[in-house]
């Protein structure tokens, strides 16, 4: 048991963990399209035999309401045994040593379009050095990272530096309704000192960063409604109001000229940042010019009182991630539709209350559609912002592990991104929220031909390692 | 040969008619869809043979760089002679007497929301008085009730009291380039005393309604680019103008809040409404009552200086036909989309320049968009506005034809949708136009469940052979 034997069986299984990782991969577990229900159970399945075969115990495969959870753990830490005798259903530990609950999912977004994947999502493909498949980055790469981290602790020392549990979801892109109810009933079974989550990006393979705060979400469906049935836009149009051109003024309105949401209230139960924090954040070395590089676009836009880093991770936001109405396929149709709708998300900060995000909404949308259409909003999820503080001592140990893993010291941001059930392992567990990404920027998460950087993969599972073994010295 | 005769034959086919229309409305004839091309060429072929079969001559289905024409004449009137052997394939009349251009088009719309047809669109249904099916009224029907006319005339008295030729197109729905063209190209052989056209409603089975003016076309596609990839829209949202939302807005500002449209120079060329024409407007028993009542719009919408009748029909107008970015299925995607897209089409009015409506709304978009995203216009198809002087003297036995076929006298309206061709005969073949229409305005033109209304399609043919014998009187 030493950290050269740890390297050595690291090496030693490099391929055999690519080739575990890519089988993952191929399984399409997208979570919020009904054809691929089975596909995600299949994917859960997947995990539960990987995290047993790792080592941990008490593997279940745990049915919800929507999709199920994967549960495993190994609680012996300090106690000298190797795993298996002793250890109890209860999930109890047997010492002091410190708890690390690992956080996951292994569920994945939709890949339309399609078209423009260089391969295909589901047959994961290594080009470079960098391994393309939806999911690859978000999140079964990140999670993964973990799952060979303890089996490489366990198989090498017999052991872990700290006691372990795994909960991995199936509905993290779906809004994570099944484990936030699953936290908030079992707080015991869940009891841990630190919660590792691991579903984002660093700056650059050199350029490590460490999340302190998180967004909230809302998300749902505005419609707007006219005639009773598409209407020939030549006899009708000019005395009928189109929806989709309704919808378009409606959109239009729900941000200001200078970038803000115009929606009354939005801003109201936002915490200003502090002086302390916009000098933290303006550190991060990410400006306009990183931001036009990464996306391509002309310009930037947005507040113009606020960085591009205060942007995207510490202000709220409202975005259009969808809206169709009328004729969209090839050719043309002369028709106005009798509706028209759109997807919006709103990324929420503290101390905004989502429950009340889609009423705000709906409520302005009502006060200014004309009497020519009708308007609803319809909320599909919502969770509020999370923030670390950053005096959380278990920081200085991903700190660590990231200096030694990656060789450089991390950053601490802001980030843009929600995780749903973040809020409910602060609430339920209360315990402090170690954000330890291994993507990067142009992972294309979400996108077309996403991926994970193979050097990060394989040092994310030397800073997970090193970081349990920090943990345990705290 | 006499009008008991011709009565007598008609009321003696009329299951024969319908079972004909119907084998022609089974053919999926959608000119704007690849998929349906042979479909579209089955089409013509099933009409020269059916003009052939009634006892026209020279028939030809002619092929053009997009979907064929179809052509056939009847050439003898009053030398007495049964067609047959002196016909003449160079076109050229026996005598003196008017000659009618007919002229209609086999294809048909899309057919998309299918979900929404009680019974599917190419299976023919008769339900109470109406024939359903895409095609029903717009224009097979129509069409087909011209056919009928001149085979019953031939059939009964063995000649016809006007020279008479069909052009019937198939790509109507699609801009009508190919016969725009061909009549460009054809004048000599096309030569007519007038063009008769149905392809439109009348205002209900006792009110006809005879349409002296058509509104031209411009249709395109604005497309608003971001950036180069979808991005998550949680990791550039607030930073990125969203190609979504920059759609939106510029969708938003096509408009004044008057209703009118805000594109600079649209309204240059508008020939004002006179007060005479708005006088006879004003006699179209149709308002705002009629136009909620039919389309189920809470409130009427548009230029409130003009009444329901001109906004319909007499100004020129914008509508946003189809609207799409981003994610659409099912489900949810956080993204931000790196284009978004509309569908847009303007109805105009004497005397603009179709084609440089393109163009002013290319300016328009260029002008007014913001520097983080990028706009362009693409013009898909484009025909100006015809308008038929109301001392027309042919206007008279359309007057005629509908007092005895429907038993009311007609009004005279100016009518929202165009026919692109229309302004090719009154330029090419400096015809007068007669715009015959037998549909009504709960057809669902363009829309799930098309039909036409039979007591119509049957007095439609009475009126069509009745129209041939006045022009022949005049």
């Amino acid at each position: 048991m030493n950290d050269r034997t740890i390297t050595d069986y690291l090496h030693a299984n490099r391929q055999r963990h690519l080739d575990e990782v890519c089988a993952w991969l191929r399984i399409p577990s997208v979570s919020t399209q009904p054809q691929h229900k089975a596909d995600v159970g299949a994917a859960a399945v997947w995990l539960a035999e990987k995290l047993a075969a790792a080592g941990l115990e008490n593997v279940e495969v745990i049915p919800t309401a929507g999709h199920p959870l994967v549960y495993g753990d190994w609680l012996h830490a300090d106690s000298g045994a190797d795993s298996g005798a002793d250890s109890g259903a209860d999930s109890s530990t047997d010492s002091g040593a410190p708890t690390v609950l690992v956080y996951g999912h292994y569920d994945v977004q939709p890949v339309d379009p399609l078209n423009l994947w260089e391969t295909p999502p589901f047959e994961p493909t290594v080009r470079g050095d960098s391994l393309f498949a939806r999911g690859a980055s978000d999140d079964k790469g990140q999670t993964y990272i973990h799952v060979a981290a303890v089996e490489a602790l366990l198989a090498t020392t017999g052991r872990l530096p700290v006691n372990v549990k795994f909960l991995v979801e199936g509905e993290e892109e779906d809004g994570s309704q099944a484990i936030m109810r699953y936290v908030a009933e079992n707080p015991a079974k869940l009891a841990a000192d630190l919660c590792l989550i691991s579903d984002g990006p660093i700056l650059a393979p050199d350029k490590p960063k460490i999340v302190y705060g998180l967004r909230g979400v809302w998300a749902g469906e505005v419609t707007v409604t006219g005639p009773r049935r598409d209407l020939h836009s030549g006899m009708y149009g000019g005395a009928v109001h189109n929806p989709n051109q309704a919808l378009a003024e409606l959109l239009a309105a729900l941000h200001n000229p200078d970038g803000s949401i115009a929606v009354p209230g939005f801003y109201d139960d936002v915490r200003p940042l502090d002086a302390a924090e916009r000098e933290a954040l303006a550190k991060v070395p990410y400006g306009e010019a990183e931001l036009l590089a990464e996306s391509g676009v002309p310009a930037a836009w947005g507040e113009a009182e606020y960085t591009i880093t205060e942007r995207i991770g510490a202000r709220p936001t409202l975005e259009i991630n969808g809206m169709w109405g009328g004729f969209i396929d090839d050719g043309f149709k002369t028709v106005i539709p009798s509706a028209a709708h759109a997807k919006i998300s709103c990324r929420l900060v503290p101390d905004q209350k989502s429950g009340e995000i889609g009423g705000l909404i709906e409520a302005y949308l009502q006060q200014i559609a004309p009497p020519t259409v009708q308007v609803s909003v319809r909320t599909r999820q919502h969770a509020p912002a999370v923030l670390v503080p950053l005096e959380t001592p278990q920081l200085a140990a991903a700190v660590t592990a990231y200096e030694r893993a990656f060789g450089a010291t991390p950053v601490f941001a802001r980030e843009g991104g929600s995780i749903g059930v973040a809020i409910s392992f602060q609430t339920h567990l209360k315990t402090p929220l170690i954000f330890l990404g291994f993507g990067l920027p142009d992972d294309n998460l979400h996108a077309p031909n996403e991926k994970i950087h193979l050097p990060n993969f394989y040092r994310g599972i030397e800073a997970s390692l090193i970081f349990m073994q920090e943990v345990a010295c705290l």
